[in-house]
Formats: structure tokens, C-alpha cells, sequence
């Protein structure tokens, strides 16, 4: 099969800056894509070869669109599982595989998959209703302070709450969740692993991430992780381990937990390119969104080592702001020494939307965190 | 001014590789744009804003197109100057300025320039006609060997001819031309230029050109010249003067000369992202697409040095095939370390037509360039 400059058509669900990142190395092999959306001003409107405006989570209009591609993906797990399934069935490929999105779209199901494959991951109960939790607690099943999450449908911190006191609970939403123990945990990690389908298998290395206090999003991301060797093989290996147990095929981000006693703890995967590989664009041999083409078009894996030391910062939307977006300082951030904003074109701003990141590159990761820090606090995503 | 996500847009005049590449940098910081070119397939009809099919020799057209946009660039120096300078006096940004597009356009002229400007470049005759060089030569005023360079158009090596016997003579269009001694060089040399509207400037570290010698095409081009510093440092001098010498805005790629006696001579200069720096998208800290950018848009410029040496290998159309382009062995380079392909999406090959480039990256110079000797010999850009 030749892909470059060929009538192969590629199809992605999903319209979101993942997909447009995904779309800088589609438009470099020169390989035809077709992007499906709800929003007609999604950020991969352009440089897709085809665009259309439709519910990624409606059975039919998945079927429908993956019946008119060659290959499917997707750059947001958040899609119509069974339709992919049909598609299968049918002899479509569709890589990262259905079976692989149903097993992650439900965080309970996603946890005993890892308890399944002897996947160290932090303990956990299920309960198809968050009603059940007091009840747990009163018979001494389970014990504050834990972590709550919803199984479905979590995103950037959305469906995650920290449950310290019994009136926490008040607010939860009355669906399926699992409460997790609160890991006292030194380090978040993650680890990008790519595989493809003839079974070739790269990870990259350990990044490393710092989470703003309350927003529960990451505000930096680090890579290489400040951490000793045989902490990051430790990830490493076990990033192996979880992408060989899903036999995944593309790109699956292993995000971890590093505890103080220096084990380390899968906490949850992502299928697709992911907020900790952005920066490969520029500090990687290869970028991450060449990776996932390269992966799920079975094609050779690419060097996944880093050329400098990188960080990125996200550009989210700052509180008090909804509106039209304005990038305030970003002219002086450029000025600063390797760095490179990314923004995502979305057109409005309000409090900590995902509207852009900023990756800083340097020979040394000390100072490359340095200068992010600086970004960090000139740059502000405001309205105007 | 702010540009990123906002009403602004940037017209460019030229929709080829350049152009399309130039997209990932606006795609990137989501700077509206708009393109015009004569081919409705033309490789950036995709990730503009807005495509126009149009003819970007005819005043009219360039006139209406630049009217239509706030700042106004190309890809491409075979544009109508006159539009471009009537656009100027309207008020419309211009950049690279008119001025300079119009000195550069005519080889002649641009060689008048260096001498006015004490620049040194290889010595020459300039004749209207070529039918004169005859005569020329009759008096003595002009001796065998010399390289032909048509004033106008000439584009990869078309245009160029070096003259050993009269009979060589013969086959020369009879139009404006210069007759330019043939320098025995050691080495064909560039250094790309970045020069904003504020006056800051910085140059990319001097690259090795390998030229093939029948197409006269670049072959090779290395980053790090493998070349001692005070050779560098001396082109990178050079370089500098020729840039203020234009006052330029924008990307200048200069050619040079190194000859025997490690003289830097001025070849030619391109007023706009070049192939001697397509290295840089994987290689450097910043890429040239971004940084011209930058430039024309007086932003900040970024870091011209590179994370790892790169050398960057054209894919041309093999000889005897003509029609739909496959490229052989691309799975076979794609496995070789540090190999980016990039493919311009031009459906038809011909011989010598540039149809893409790969890029190997490593952290030593000999390692890449032996990497991208094998890759030129596994590559096959054929008709199907």
C-alpha cells in the first residue's frame, strides 16, 4: 500500500487541536485525510482535505464516515465505540482498536483491566452509582479521604474530585464512578509509547508533570523527568507493559504515579497523541502526531529520543475572561530564548479552556523550566 | 497589532512546497491566510485560509489580491514588481520589499548591486543580448571558460550554463545576460539571513551545498558546515552585510562561493525560505518558515541555532519517468535513523522535478550525512 501522494484516505474523528497537530504530519507525508466535527469552526477545519460538520458520538454518522475512509482514527476518545466495532466487523481498520477505546472510555473497566494483567495501579472500588459511596463508608467498606471519579466521560480534570469530608459527596453526580485511594504520590509521569502493527514498539522517554492546584490541568511538562535512571526505566518498562497488554497499535500516553516509596502506579492511559508529547514537535527526533501516522499506518517507528531538554507550558484561558481571545505578552514571551507558541485557533476564551501551549527548548532541562516559568507568568490568555 | 486568532490576514503570492510549508508556521500560530497561485493543485491549496486561482505575473491580479489582504509576502520571486510596488505606495506592508525583489529578479542587476555595495561576488560582463558575447569574446574582452546566466528566470539551474567552447554558444536563448568568470571553488556555501522590520537580525549557521553535477541541483545540504570557524564566521559576515546592504525584511538565503584561496564570494541571493534550510524544520531551535514569519511580522526572532546537525537530501523525479509519482522504498528510508520525508504533494513527477525532501537529523554530522547517502540510493521518485 502506498500512502504518499496516493488516493488513500485517511479518516480522523474528532476536530479538536490534536487532530489539527495530527494534520501538520498528514499535510507533510502528504497523505489524504478526512475530518469529521460537530463544530464547523473546529481547529482541523483546514488543512484536512475534506471536512464535515457531524456527532462523532451518533452510531450512524460514525458508521457512515468510517465506511467513506480507508483507515480510521480518532484524536478524542470521546466517540461512538459501537459504530467502530461495525467497522471492524466489516473489515475496516481502525486503529487505536475499538476494543482498546471501550476497555479505557469506562475508568472502572479501565482499572480492572490493569488489575487483570497484574498492572500495579493505585486500589480502588466500583460503584454504578455515586449514591452507594455513603453507604461504603458507613459499613466500613471504604474511608475519607479518597479519590472520586466518574467513569465516563472525565476530561481535563472535569469528573475528578478529591472527597475529604462527607458533604464532598453532596455534588457528585449520581452515576457510575470508582473512589480511588489517595496515592501520596512524589511525582506525576508519563510515558508515550508507540507501537505498530507488525508489533514494533518504541516508548519515549519519562516526562514529567506539574499540575496546577486547582485547576487539576498540568501546567508544565517536563521532559526529561528530573529523576534518576532507574526511576524512569521503571516507567518505561511498565508503559511496555500496558501498551503489550492492550495490543495497542498507534500511540498510547501511560500516565503514572511516582509514591514516596519510588513505586511507580498507572493511574490512566490515553490512545491517541497526548498534552505530555507535545513537546516532540520541537525537542524529539520525531514528533508524536508523525508517530501515531507512522504507527497506525504500520509504517517504520521513528526515533523516539530527545535532540535538547524540553518543556511545555498550556495556554489556558484565564479566570474572569469569556470572549474573544487575545493572546496578551505573547510578543515578548517570543523574545524569550526557545520558545515557540502553538495556538489552537479556537476563537473564544473562558476560564481554563485549552487554548494554546508554549513549548520551551534548551540543552539543559534547568533552564529550559526557568524560561517556562517566565512564559508562564508574562503570557495571559485574556479577552478583549 | 495583534495577529494570532484575531481579523488579520497575510496574503501570499505562490502556492508551492515553500508556500505549503510556510502554512505549518501560520497553522501553527493560527494567522489567518491567503493564497494565490495559477495551479488550482497547487501543494497550498490546502491549510490556507482562502485559495485564489490566479496568475501572480499579471499586475491586475497581484494588485486585487494584495488590496484584499493586510500584509503581503511570497514564496516564490517570479511575481509582478510593479503591483507589488504599487501596493507599497498605496500603503499596503510589503515584505520582502519590492525594491528588493526587483534588484534580485534581474541577475544583472543584483550583480551590479553587490559591486556598488563593495560586496565581493565573481566578476562579470553584462550583455542585452547573448547574440554580443561573441563579439565579445572576438575583441578579447571576454575569454573561454564563463558561466551564462540568463538576467531573468532562471530557476533551478535552468538559466545556467557554463561555456567552454564557442559551439556551446549556440544553444543560448538571445536574451539579457551576464557572462561570470568560473570560479574554481572548493565549496558552494549559505547562510540564511532574518531580519525584521525593528532591524533585528540573526544569521542561521553556514550550510554545505552538494550539487549533483549534471542537474545542477542541490543534492546535499549539510548543517553544520563541515567547514573551520573562521570559514563560517566570515560567511556569516558576509551574509550579514549583504542583508543590511537590502535592508531587508523577511527570510535572505545568500549563495557563496568558497574559493581555493578561502575566499567568500557572493553567488545569488532568495528573498524568501529557502532549500538550504529546510533542515532547520527538524534541526534547528527555530524553523525558517516560522522565522520568516516572525520577521515579516516584526515579532521577536527566534534561536537560529540548531538542537542537532541535519542534512537535508532533495527528492527530484527520476530520469525516464513521467506521470503519477510513487515514491519506492519510502518504508525502507523511514526506517533508517532520524529520517523525516517530506512530501510537497505534487501528483506528477518528471525528471529533475522537485518532489519533496527528506531530512536526517543526528547529533554528528558525519553520522547524518553517511545516513543521507543511504537514503539517496534507497529513494526512487518514479511514475507508477
Amino acid at each position: 500500500m502506498s500512502y504518499f501522494s496516493s488516493d488513500f484516505k485517511l479518516g480522523i474523528l474528532g476536530g479538536g487541536q490534536l487532530g489539527k497537530m495530527m494534520l501538520y504530519a498528514t499535510r507533510k507525508f502528504d497523505i489524504a485525510t478526512k475530518v469529521i466535527d460537530s463544530s464547523k469552526d473546529a481547529p482541523s477545519r483546514l488543512a484536512c482535505d475534506e471536512f464535515v460538520q457531524g456527532d462523532i458520538l451518533d452510531y450512524d454518522t460514525v458508521l457512515e464516515f468510517g465506511r467513506s475512509v480507508d483507515l480510521l482514527t480518532f484524536e478524542i476518545e470521546n466517540v461512538n465505540v459501537d459504530a467502530l466495532e461495525t467497522l471492524e466487523n466489516e473489515g475496516k481498520k481502525v486503529y487505536p482498536s475499538s476494543k482498546t477505546l471501550r476497555t479505557i472510555q469506562n475508568k472502572a473497566t479501565q482499572k480492572l483491566f490493569y488489575t487483570d494483567h497484574h498492572i500495579p495501579t493505585a486500589p480502588f472500588s466500583r460503584f454504578a452509582y455515586a449514591s452507594e459511596i455513603e453507604d461504603a463508608i458507613d459499613n466500613g467498606g471504604l474511608s475519607i479521604p479518597f479519590v472520586w471519579k466518574s467513569a465516563r466521560f472525565g476530561y481535563d480534570g472535569q469528573g475528578v474530585k478529591v472527597i475529604r469530608t462527607i458533604s464532598d459527596l453532596k455534588e457528585l453526580p449520581n452515576t457510575e464512578c470508582i473512589a480511588e485511594a489517595l496515592i501520596p504520590f512524589k511525582n506525576e509521569l508519563a510515558v508515550i509509547v508507540a507501537r505498530n502493527e507488525s508489533g514494533e514498539i518504541k516508548t519515549y522517554p519519562t516526562v514529567e508533570m506539574e499540575f496546577h492546584p486547582e485547576a487539576n490541568q498540568v501546567e508544565y511538562v517536563l521532559c526529561p523527568a528530573r529523576l534518576p535512571e532507574h526511576i524512569t526505566n521503571k516507567a518505561e518498562a511498565l508503559a511496555l507493559k500496558v501498551a503489550d497488554a492492550y495490543k495497542h497499535v498507534g500511540l498510547l500516553a501511560v500516565e503514572m504515579f511516582l509514591t514516596k516509596d519510588d513505586d511507580v502506579l498507572v493511574n490512566e492511559v490515553a490512545p491517541r497523541p497526548h498534552n505530555s508529547g507535545h513537546y516532540s514537535i520541537e525537542g524529539s527526533f520525531t514528533c508524536q502526531f508523525e508517530q501515531h501516522l507512522r504507527a497506525i499506518l504500520n509504517l517504520p517507528l521513528g526515533k523516539t529520543e530527545s535532540t535538547v531538554a524540553g518543556v511545555m507550558v498550556n495556554l489556558v484561558g484565564a479566570e474572569n475572561h469569556t470572549g474573544d481571545v487575545l493572546y496578551k505578552n505573547i510578543e515578548h514571551i517570543m523574545a524569550m530564548d526557545g520558545v515557540t507558541p502553538h495556538i489552537y485557533g479556537k476563537k473564544q476564551t473562558r476560564p481554563f479552556r485549552k487554548m494554546g501551549h508554549v513549548t520551551i527548548i534548551d540543552k539543559d532541562i534547568n533552564k529550559a523550566r526557568a524560561i517556562a516559568q517566565n512564559v508562564k507568568e508574562t503570557i495571559q490568555v485574556i479577552s478583549k
